[in-house]
């Protein structure tokens, strides 16, 4: 499978680097592949530069958001959250209508400092956002409510633990469960909450997984539904 | 101990009836007592009068908000998060100065139906609303996150899941931690987030609650972190 992944970070490269060694052909998108190979150094929170990862990941391509997007079957929105909603409007239609895209990213908005707070939040999700904005993409809101370290290796954090999943199209849902699976999340651990509408649920969770962070001082925790009974409560 | 139990809906009336088996003296407050005890039948949501709850439960004794928090020596909040505001603001400054608040009431608002969203929410929180209009109260945010049932009796989930704790004042959080063990709370599942600031988080947690509810079919569920380590992270 050829998968886009919208966004340069930390998630996306994570994310990348584990769809790589799963065999997959990935393109990583950016806004100016240029602008982001130009970029020296670790950023203000000890990220490293693009262009160092990049050198250690040569399968993996850098491309324009429309460019990685062309012949991607996937897209994966790890970009900023408030700035996904430009990242998609760059690429023509015709290569997003019809693709499943797996929303991993929270719309955190950092004006107000540190913990961020969401924007949209509560009314509104960014997981509805990119479906109104893209009625034919299939939009598969998951992945979100967790480091991305943990995305890829739920391992990380012992014991049983969940992963959600937000979606109108039940295919999608099915294809990105295939994809969780090969993550290493078991079948029990994925909950299907419903709709794109119960995205907003999930972004919701961001703000305590912020002060649990502070309070616990390490980021290898996860939410587990305690009382679920094994994950599969809407096939 | 004497507890004025704030609001008389399900929610007040499972921890008052929990308080007083445990041998505690409750009152149950109200805006008006006679309007209160006037009610008839269930209401829509297939609730109970509060009279014929009162009936089976002669030790607890109703009267209005101020009445039920003079003789006090800790408040519950147990009213509608809209309403909290108005409910203490009745009651005489000096029958609340220096007490400690357990606040386990969320913000829902209902006016665009259900599921019902937060207000305030992510840049403010109820338990914080609360803490600014008594800045000599002790509020301690606790027990939001969870169906009635299960704040007075933990068992009711199988294996291991968490209580929050949010407040500024360390004394009044210990003190709420053993009424929380005296309900059946083991000391690994109390996991105190720091000041009462971090009650957005906990409200904000509603969301997914209710979306979970409608997926599971059930409210005999919990949020466990997985990862956090035994929940004796700030002492």
């Amino acid at each position: 499978m050829r998968y886009a992944v919208l966004g340069t970070g930390i998630v996306g490269r994570t994310l990348a680097g584990k769809l790589v060694s799963l065999g997959h052909d990935v393109l990583i998108g950016t806004r100016d592949p240029g602008a982001t190979l130009a970029v020296r150094g670790p950023n203000e929170y000890g990220i490293p530069a693009y262009a160092d990862w990049q050198a250690g990941h040569p399968e993996v391509r850098l491309a324009a958001f429309a460019d990685a997007a062309e012949g991607a079957d996937v897209l994966v929105n790890a970009t900023g959250g408030r700035v996904s909603l430009q990242a998609l409007a760059s690429v023509d239609r015709a290569h997003v209508d019809g693709k499943v895209l797996i929303d991993v990213a929270n719309p955190l908005d950092f004006s107000r400092g540190f913990p961020p707070g969401l924007d949209p939040v509560d009314s509104d999700s960014l997981g509805e956002q990119l479906q109104r904005a893209h009625p034919a993409l299939r939009v598969v809101k998951t992945l979100n409510t967790m480091q991305c370290a943990v995305m890829v290796d739920p391992g990380r954090v012992a014991g049983e633990h969940h992963v959600f999943l937000s979606g109108d199209d039940g295919d999608a849902k099915k294809e990105v469960r295939e994809l969780l699976h090969s993550f290493g999340w078991p079948e029990a651990s994925v909950l299907d909450l419903g709709g794109i509408e119960t995205a907003r649920g999930t972004e919701m969770l961001l703000p305590i997984w912020l002060r649990l962070m502070g309070s616990l001082g390490h980021t290898d925790f996860n939410f587990h539904i305690q009382g679920a009974g094994g994950g599969r409560v809407t096939p």
